[in-house]
């Protein structure tokens, strides 16, 4: 393998992925907007894992400069932003189903959603692509409100 | 969702996996063992990533205690250890192979293994389990071995 540039870690492809999920944080972020349809800056704060707001304020920073989520003034409060995820961001989806179904394997007290899981046990690719259609309509309706 | 007990930081299924592959370092041994047939401290400590000692050593007793891998000793040296993957830890397989693909659509300067590529495009639940097959075979005959 190539002697990394200064930046890189390496160029493995677990270790590129690695470098946007291998987080305490980061993906709890992702998830809240994915799966509980959160966009507000206090919204991410109020999660059950407790995220202090100078973590969220830089895995935010950091997750935009990655080009995972794109921020956008909030059409409804110009003071505020709104977060929703790109279409790399979205490409994160089927990384966290795998998540999900092996949480739901090994954790006896998941709370993970039995309607979720049902349909992604029914058809993954399904879940996945309506998902995302759901999120990339948001998100262009984000962009012309802002 | 319910307070999560004191060891715990929620019950969402998407943070249970977090906590064992949310971090910069853990993955990457997993990597090492699944798709470089690597074994011992010794090949884990020279990744191209540059994993210091001690952050191997704690991330080996922390994977043990996740029952993610195994520690046995080595047969043709009893004063070490060979580690292998547990069923649970195979069980992260899914995870990493869509972290493989997304790596491969969103870095221009992947490494990632062309004839890899194509077997899991081609079939990636045939990939996953021939790959795991042949490491459930490596893990037994570690355990006869010792």
């Amino acid at each position: 393998m190539k002697k990394p540039a200064i930046n890189r870690r390496s160029y493995c492809p677990v270790t590129f992925a690695l470098d946007i999920i291998g987080d305490r944080w980061a993906l709890l972020i992702i998830r809240d907007i994915l799966f509980l349809g959160k966009s507000n800056f206090g919204d991410f704060a109020k999660s059950p894992e407790g995220i202090a707001t100078n973590i969220l304020t830089d895995r935010l920073k950091r997750l935009e400069g990655q080009n995972i989520i794109a921020k956008n003034p909030d059409e409804n409060n110009l003071s505020k932003y709104v977060y929703s995820l790109t279409d790399k961001g979205l490409d994160l989806l089927p990384i966290m189903v795998e998540m999900i179904l092996f949480s739901e394997k090994h954790d006896l007290e998941t709370a993970a959603s039995k309607s979720t899981l049902k349909k992604i046990r029914t058809n993954k690719n399904k879940f996945i692509k309506e998902l995302r259609q759901k999120h990339k309509t948001a998100f262009k309706n984000n962009l012309q409100g802002g």
